[in-house]
């Protein structure tokens, strides 16, 4: 998505530590026009996908989830991050190691929102290594529902996690795909 | 709002510690049409107000301050919680006890995205004592800028937070206000 990516480079800022800061638009600050605009981006990419939820995870991610199922016509899940590993058996649960924060986290989804009935468009804001998206389609998995994919805004495609989870027959949409980026410039993957 | 009043009585389940669940469309799972019509609602009831942007705190606020953002055509910002009490000159930082959790998180907002030309309007999910938008009014009051108020999907009315902000001068509009609830009803404070 042509927009985004000159976003990243008038607005985004690259900090040590491979960090991408885009705060002024998709995290701390939303510009929510722009969030419509991916929203319209993603649901035109699953239009024939035949989506029936939309599944995010708290709490950066709720955002372009919310926009993406507005334009779709569908609710949203949310996963959520649990600190206590006593979960109960009304929920979907899985562990995700963040690497921003460097702590697993147990990551729940309530039996009553997600089912064997359902189509799942995965979304959310950022993909490096993959570690959420994984824990993510494990819990649709549990589900027995079917999973059409994954869209996401930015990935950064030089940490792998993208391309291991095409790897494996699933289809993953971002709006920009990173392929390197330092302080003095970032450049795109080609999309078409 | 008589339709949110509606879908607490059909959808909403009261559990023991005054807790009122609405996963079914304002937590764990979002209804995003109906999110949008609370937006709407939102704006309506701020649209003289010159708002310029949505305060709202993460995570289950980001998703109706993003409705009430869009329909506003305004950005939204929103508060992190943040465990580390090292917070930089950068930001503007207070700290929100939360009930349901019972600890003491800090909460911050970059000084890049709010300032003293800003009107802004607080945006939550559930305002009970109040703990979490008085720490949102600090906030914006560090930035020196103009409070136009808050608005609430549901205000548990009990438990006084709401009319304690009122009784300050600060503008509360909640969609919905439930003046008593147990496991076999729900009390709504009549509103015009």
């Amino acid at each position: 998505m042509r927009e985004l990516e000159e976003k990243i480079l008038s607005e985004g800022k690259v900090l040590p530590g491979e960090v991408l800061k885009v705060g002024s638009f998709l995290n701390q600050q939303l510009d929510v026009t722009f969030l419509m605009k991916m929203g319209e981006e993603i649901a035109r990419l699953f239009k024939d996908s035949g989506i029936t939820k939309v599944l995010t995870i708290e709490a950066s991610g709720i955002a372009i989830a919310v926009a993406a199922a507005y334009k779709l016509g569908v609710s949203v899940v949310f996963a959520k991050k649990n600190k206590s590993s006593n979960v109960g058996s009304d929920v979907y649960a899985t562990t995700v190691f963040s690497y921003t924060h460097n702590i697993e986290n147990n990551v729940i989804v309530s039996k009553d929102y997600m089912n064997s009935d359902d189509v799942i468009l995965i979304v959310d804001d950022f993909l490096a290594k993959g570690a959420a998206l994984e824990g993510l389609i494990r819990l649709v998995n549990q589900a027995e529902a079917k999973c059409a994919g994954c869209a996401i805004a930015i990935e950064k495609g030089f940490q792998g996690g993208g391309d291991s989870i095409r790897a494996k027959g699933i289809r993953v949409e971002s709006l920009a795909i990173i392929d390197s980026m330092d302080d003095t410039s970032v450049t795109f993957r080609e999309q078409n």
